[in-house]
């Protein structure tokens, strides 16, 4: 049977990079964005646009686009303000219904998009699926949490084979420039200083490109439940942005310890993939020196289009 | 400063008994039903008539009314499909928005209606809040247990007061006659025989009228989080209905036995309610026989009525 993806958020710094992989894959792929389409996606992508909030359009769009398989991505994402902030509860109802539509409609396949925020977060945490306490520390968090549960209990139910992707920590073109890599990259290129913590917080990383298709193979494989997206490849911030750095070719603009670290965050959160690598079959291809590398290219590129 | 508390659920087996003891409190009392209103209610109810699964309806709602207090009692209750209908998720959806709107309109308290399916059910479960782990094994208890976090959450995050009240085992008048109690009362009071289980089950039971004057101390308490809204007096199922025989005057049409147990039930599930009694202040007034004489009684005059 060919199958026919919705991908949700497909505009997004994750969606957008997940497109050309579920085409690979042999799916024919609808993305659906609030916004505009994107104008470097490939042909063979099908747009629709709507916003998921709207539960009208929402359940017109299901009808319509009658997928088999379900990529849900689309969040409050707002730097900054995303871990607080009452939106979550907005895309927390909106995904529920989506789901629920999305089943009655005779979808067979969803993997929803999680995040490490649903772990409890010690000072050191390594996450691992089914053992790590789940304890959200914030509304995000919790709102994820809460999706898990209700979207997990409904696939058992209704006999809807569901997978929850937790993601952790991202960094690639297009990624809101309010954000570390994005932040620092964009300093970088434009000949600024870029002020840093003291870097020595240990995450996982992964460039955004790279969960994209990991998502792709989630989605197209049978793991059902919880699996931890990411690189497995921990790195410390001071080591990440250094590389940064040095593929702007510019060391010398780096302050790092210029700024004081978030106290609230632990000094070491990092995933386990054992899941992603032995049950998907998926690990990273590219070095974390290649992803920043691609990654300051098109920031350097984005710099020179500004003028 | 007055308050003004929507009840949602209002037409409803627990909400309808809920109006008069708010009145009583000195609440300004907004009912909120899909159904007409009740033409036995308090004269002082104000009634809107409004489907809260339809956003634009529920927001309207909630500007319109503009209340400080929230007494959430909605959801899918159809006896037998409740368990298992995707209409949980369309009502954990419609709660999550609705609290959201609800605070945004300048809320300040809220108690919402939790289940004892959201506990572990072991054979032997006596249900403690914040103790007895929390692994709903329906998909309605998962998609209470997903409002809770995401309530909870929500509510730390914007300074709401919120108070989760576990509902345990009910019975009383106008309960949905496919139900235990009000099967056996209709059936002995119109003179057939009523065909239960061995009935060695133990359980919480409680009179819904008093449910409801419970949850609207909860409301008037400063009391957050879960807390188990029940009699704290456990019975035997057998004791339950032979009570219901009693006071029908026909124990000879009580056919104990003639029906099998659900072996997936757990043999005893009860309710501690040290939160509701040294917290909040309230216990019980009637006894099992009195709340059992009332709703035979009520079953009896809508036997005559009926004909």
């Amino acid at each position: 049977m060919s199958r026919r993806v919705l991908v949700t958020g497909a505009t997004g710094f994750v969606g957008r990079n997940a497109l050309a992989p579920l085409l690979a894959r042999g799916f024919e792929v609808h993305a659906v964005s609030s916004r505009a389409p994107l104008t470097d996606a490939p042909g063979a992508v099908r747009w629709h646009r709507a916003d998921l909030l709207d539960g009208t359009a929402r359940e017109a769009l299901v009808a319509d686009v009658a997928p088999t398989d379900l990529l849900h991505l689309a969040w409050y994402a707002e730097p900054g303000r995303f871990w607080r902030s009452p939106e979550n509860l907005r895309w927390a109802a909106a995904s529920v219904e989506l789901l629920r539509a999305f089943a009655q409609a005779g979808g067979r396949r969803a993997a929803l998009a999680g995040t490490c925020a649903e772990y409890a977060w010690e000072s050191e945490t390594h996450c691992v699926e089914g053992r790590t306490p789940l304890e959200p520390a914030t509304l995000y968090g919790a709102a994820k949490h809460a999706l898990r549960i209700v979207a997990e209990a409904f696939a058992a139910e209704v006999g809807l084979s569901l997978a929850w992707g937790r993601i952790f920590f991202l960094y690639g073109p297009h990624e809101d420039p309010r954000r570390l890599v994005s932040s620092v990259a964009q300093a970088l290129v434009a000949g600024r200083v870029a002020e840093t913590s003291h870097g020595e917080q240990v995450r996982d990383f992964l460039y955004a490109p790279e969960l994209a298709d990991a998502f792709a193979a989630v989605l197209d494989s049978e793991v059902t439940g919880a699996v931890n997206v990411a690189s497995g490849q921990p790195v410390r911030l001071r080591e990440l942005v250094v590389a940064v750095a040095a593929a702007a070719g510019r060391p010398d603009l780096l302050a790092l310890g210029a700024r004081p670290a978030n106290p609230s965050e632990p000094d070491v959160l990092t995933a386990d993939v054992t899941r992603l690598r032995d049950e998907v079959g998926w690990r990273p291809a590219l070095t974390l020196e290649e992803g920043v590398e691609r990654t300051v290219r098109w920031w350097r590129e984005a710099d020179a289009a500004q003028g």
